[in-house]
C-alpha cells in the first residue's frame, strides 16, 4: 500500500458545495460518522468541539448557498495537534501538566483557519509536548504500529479519513514522519514560513508548523491560508501561497540523498522501493545525482551528518530552559528522559555556547545555498522504514533531521511501498522557494 | 525634583543579607508596607502574591544563612507587568477579555528571576493589552498625573518604593516613558536581546521586554539575570550581561538628538533642562555634534521622521492580526479605537505590503549601523515633558520611537526636572552593544 485509501478530500467539494450538490454540514457529518467508527481503536482525537463544529459547519453551508464563502476552507473539517492553543476547546499538550487547560485565545495557525471558515473538529493526539515517546494513537493502517509522531493523531486522523486536513508541528521529524507513516502527504515549509504562535514550542528556531492531508492540493491550500492570513512575523510568510497548487514542473535535476543511515538503518524492502523511486524519475527523464558527485553537497552532507548531528541538539537544550525548566521543578516525574537530558545539558552551557552552536547553523545553512546552486532539489526517504510496531517510541529520525534542522521546506508523498506499509518520499527544496518545490511535488504526484 | 526620593536599591541589600544585617524576608515586609500604604492611591498592582513572596522570601533567606543564595537577585522583590504569565497569579493584561484568566507557565523573564531567588510581589497594573488609554495607575509622585504607560504599575512601584525593581515592555514608548515619569531608571534592550516568550505581544518584530529600576545597578542586574537565565531564541542575548554595572565611560561623543517634536510638543522648562543636560556634558569634555552636522544621521533623521513614522504603524498593524481579530470577534466593544484602527488597516494589507515595509525598517537600521560610526552614542529627552494630569492617554510618545522602531538599545536616566517633576534623560546606543551603553549610562549617574 503506498497511499492510504481511507483519505478524504477537499478541494473538489468546494464545487459540489457551490452547486449545492453536497453541503459542510454533510461533510462534518460523514467526518464525525468516520470518528465514531475508528476513533475508539485509532485515539486519533483526544477532545471533540463537535456541537461548535456543527454550529460552524451550518454557517458554512450558509455562505455557500449565498454564494459567498469566505475562503478556499470555507466549511473543511481540520484536525488540530493538541499543543496548538483553542479558546473553546482544552489545550493539554499530551501531558498532565496542563490537563484540563483552557486558553483564552486560538493559535495564528487556528484562527487562520477558522476566520477562512474552516471548521475544527477536535484536538489531535500529541506526544507528550510533542516529544519522542508514544502515545494512544495507533496507525489505521495497522493498529499494531505507531501513526508516528509527535503529530500523531493529524497523522492517524487524515489517513483514517476523520477530516481532509490535520495541523502539525515539526522541530526534527513531526509532521512528514506521521504523514509517511501513515500514508498521507506532509509539508514543512522553510522554517519561520508559517507563524508558531499559540503553539506551545518545544525550541523555538527548530520548531516548524507543518500540515498533513490527503492530497497534495488541501495541504498546500491549508498551509497558504495560514501564511495569507496570519503572516508570519519578520519574514515573507509562505513562498508561492495560494488557494491552488502551482502548475506541475518536472524537476531537471535532483541530488540523491542517501545519509549515514542508509548503511545502519534501512532494510533490504524500503532500499529496493526508494531504488523504484530513483527509477522511475530517471525513466521520466530527470537527472539524478549522488551526494557525492556535487562537491559542495559532499561538503555540506560531510559538516551536517558528520559533525552538526552530534551538537545539533544543544540547541534544542539552550532553548528549552524556557518553559521546560520550571516543569522540571513542579512535575519531573511526569516528563520524559530525553527533557531531563537536555536540561542538564542546558545547565553546563553559556550563552556564548548557544550562540556558537547557532553560528555552526547559520554556516550550514549558508553552504546549502551554495551547494544546491544548479539543482532543483533533494529526493530522499521520509523515514529509514515503514511504521513501526508501537512501543516505546515513534520511530526513527534520520531522514527528517536534514531539512528540518537547516530550515528547508519538505514534502513527503506516499510515493512508496515496503512490508505492506506505505514508505513516504521525501523532496527538499531551497530555503525560501516553498512555492517551486510544490510544483515539482505536484509534477512527482501527477507522474510516478 | 529629579528622581523619585522613595526608591529601594537592591544591590547593597545582598551583602547585608550575606552579613544576617537584613534578610529577604524582613525586606520584603518593608516593601509589604510600602504597599499598603500607597497602593490604595497609586494602583500600582492590580494583583498581590503576598503568601507565595513571604514563603519565597523565607526560602531565600535559609539560602543566604547557608551561605548559598541563587544569583545576584536571590531575595529581590519584583513586580511584573500583567501583560507576563505567571503560574501562580492571574495574568489579566488589563483587559476584561482576560479576566480572572490563569496560565499554567511562568513568562521566561519570570522564570528567569524567580529561578535566581527572586520573589513575585504581584502583577503591574498595564494599560489594555499594553495600549494607550489611561487606567487607574497614578503617578507617586502628583497623584493628579499619569505613571505613563503601558508599564505604568512598574513605574509606579518603583518610584513608590514598593519594589527596587518592575518589569515592563516596551513597543514603542511603554517602558521608557513610565520610567521617566516616575523619576526612576529604565531600560530597554536592543530588540531581541531579552526574550518575550510568555508575554501577550502587541507586535512581535516591535516588542521589547524592558527593566525598571531604583538604580541603574538593580536595573542592569535585573535585565543581566533575564539573559543569562533565559536566553533568548535566535540570538547572543543581552551583550554585556553581568551582575554588576561595567566600569563607568564618559562618552567621547554623542549626538543630539532633538526630533521635529523639540518645536512643537517640548515646553520652555523641559527645553531648559535639557540644555541644562547638555551644558553638563560640555562641561565634563563631551563633544555635542547636532544631528544636522552629521550627514549620514541628518539623512537617517529625515528618513525616520519624515516618512518612515509616517508607516511604520503597519508593522504593527499586520502583527496584530494574531491575536487581536480574534478579540475583535467576540469583544469589539472592550477593545481601543487604536486596535480597531489597526486590524481595518491590516486587512487593506497584503503580505507583500508587509514585507516592503519591513525591508524598509531593515535599510534604516542598515543605515543607523552606518551613520553612528565614530559616535558613542545619542543623547536626547525620554518624554517631550513630565507626566502629565492623567486624561485619556498616558502621555507624548514622540521621543521615544526611534530606538524603539529601530530596535536600539536605550536607558531612561533620572537626571533633569521640569515643572517639579523629573524628566527623563535618554541614552541610545549601537544595535547589540547594550554593555558599552550601561558603561556610559553610568558615567552619566555618576557625573551630571
Amino acid at each position: 500500500m503506498k497511499a492510504s485509501p481511507h483519505v478524504l478530500e477537499f478541494a473538489s467539494a468546494r464545487a459540489r458545495f457551490s452547486a449545492g450538490k453536497d453541503n459542510p454540514r454533510d461533510y462534518l457529518e460523514r467526518c464525525i460518522e468516520a470518528i465514531g467508527k475508528r476513533n475508539g481503536e485509532v485515539h486519533a482525537f483526544v477532545t471533540l468541539g463537535l456541537e461548535n463544529a456543527r454550529r460552524a459547519a451550518d454557517a458554512s453551508a450558509q455562505r455557500y448557498r449565498d454564494g459567498k464563502p469566505l475562503s478556499a476552507v470555507d466549511g473543511m473539517p481540520v484536525g488540530v495537534k493538541d499543543i496548538m492553543d483553542t479558546a473553546d476547546l482544552p489545550t493539554q499538550m499530551g501531558s498532565p501538566v496542563y490537563k484540563g487547560w483552557q486558553p483564552r485565545w486560538d493559535a495564528a495557525c487556528v484562527h487562520a483557519l477558522r476566520s477562512g471558515g474552516a471548521i475544527v473538529v477536535g484536538k489531535t493526539t500529541t506526544t507528550a509536548f510533542a516529544g519522542g515517546a508514544t502515545n494512544a494513537a495507533r496507525n489505521p493502517l495497522d493498529l499494531r504500529r505507531t501513526p508516528g509522531g509527535s503529530s500523531s493523531g493529524s497523522g492517524a486522523a487524515v489517513s483514517a479519513g476523520m477530516v481532509p486536513v490535520g495541523l502539525g508541528t515539526q522541530t526534527q521529524g513531526s509532521t512528514l514522519r506521521p504523514a509517511a507513516y501513515c500514508g498521507v502527504v506532509g509539508v514543512k515549509p522553510t522554517h519561520g514560513a508559517l507563524t508558531t504562535q499559540g503553539v506551545h514550542p518545544i525550541s523555538l528556531t527548530y520548531d516548524h508548523l507543518g500540515v498533513i492531508g490527503g492530497t497534495l492540493e488541501d495541504t498546500w491550500c491549508v498551509a497558504s491560508r495560514i501564511s495569507s492570513a496570519a503572516g508570519s512575523p519578520g519574514g515573507p510568510g509562505l513562498n508561492g501561497a495560494s488557494d491552488t497548487l502551482p502548475p506541475a514542473r518536472k524537476p531537471q535535476k535532483l541530488i540523491v540523498q542517501y545519509t549515514p543511515a542508509w548503511q545502519s538503518e534501512v532494510e533490504a524492502s524500503s532500499r529496493a522501493a526508494f531504488e523504484g523511486l530513483l527509477g522511475g524519475l530517471r525513466e521520466a527523464g530527470v537527472t539524478l545525482v549522488a551526494a557525492g558527485e556535487v562537491s559542495a553537497f559532499a561538503a555540506l552532507e560531510e559538516s551536517f551528518f558528520g559533525n552538526y548531528m552530534k551538537r545539533h541538539g544543544d540547541i534544542s537544550a539552550f532553548e528549552m530552559k524556557w518553559p521546560y525548566s520550571q516543569y522540571m521543578e513542579r512535575h519531573a516525574g511526569e516528563l520524559e528522559q530525553r527533557v531531563h537530558d537536555r536540561l542538564a545539558r542546558a545547565a553546563e552551557m553559556t550563552s556564548a555556547d548557544y550562540a556558537a552552536i547557532l553560528g555552526e547553523r547559520a554556516r550550514l545553512q549558508a553552504q546549502a545555498r551554495d551547494a544546491m546552486g544548479g539543482i532543483d532539489g533533494i529526493v530522499t526517504l521520509t523515514a529509514a522504514a515503514p511504521a513501526p510496531i508501537a512501543t516505546a517510541h515513534t520511530g526513527n529520525r534520520s531522514y527528517q533531521a536534514f531539512a528540518t534542522l537547516l530550515g528547508l521546506p519538505a514534502f513527503t508523498l506516499p510515493l512508496m511501498e515496503a512490508d505492506g506499509m506505505p514508505l513516504g518520499a521525501q523532496l527538499i527544496g531551497h530555503a525560501g522557494r516553498d512555492g517551486e518545490l510544490c510544483a515539482l511535488a505536484r509534477w512527482a504526484v501527477e507522474t510516478l
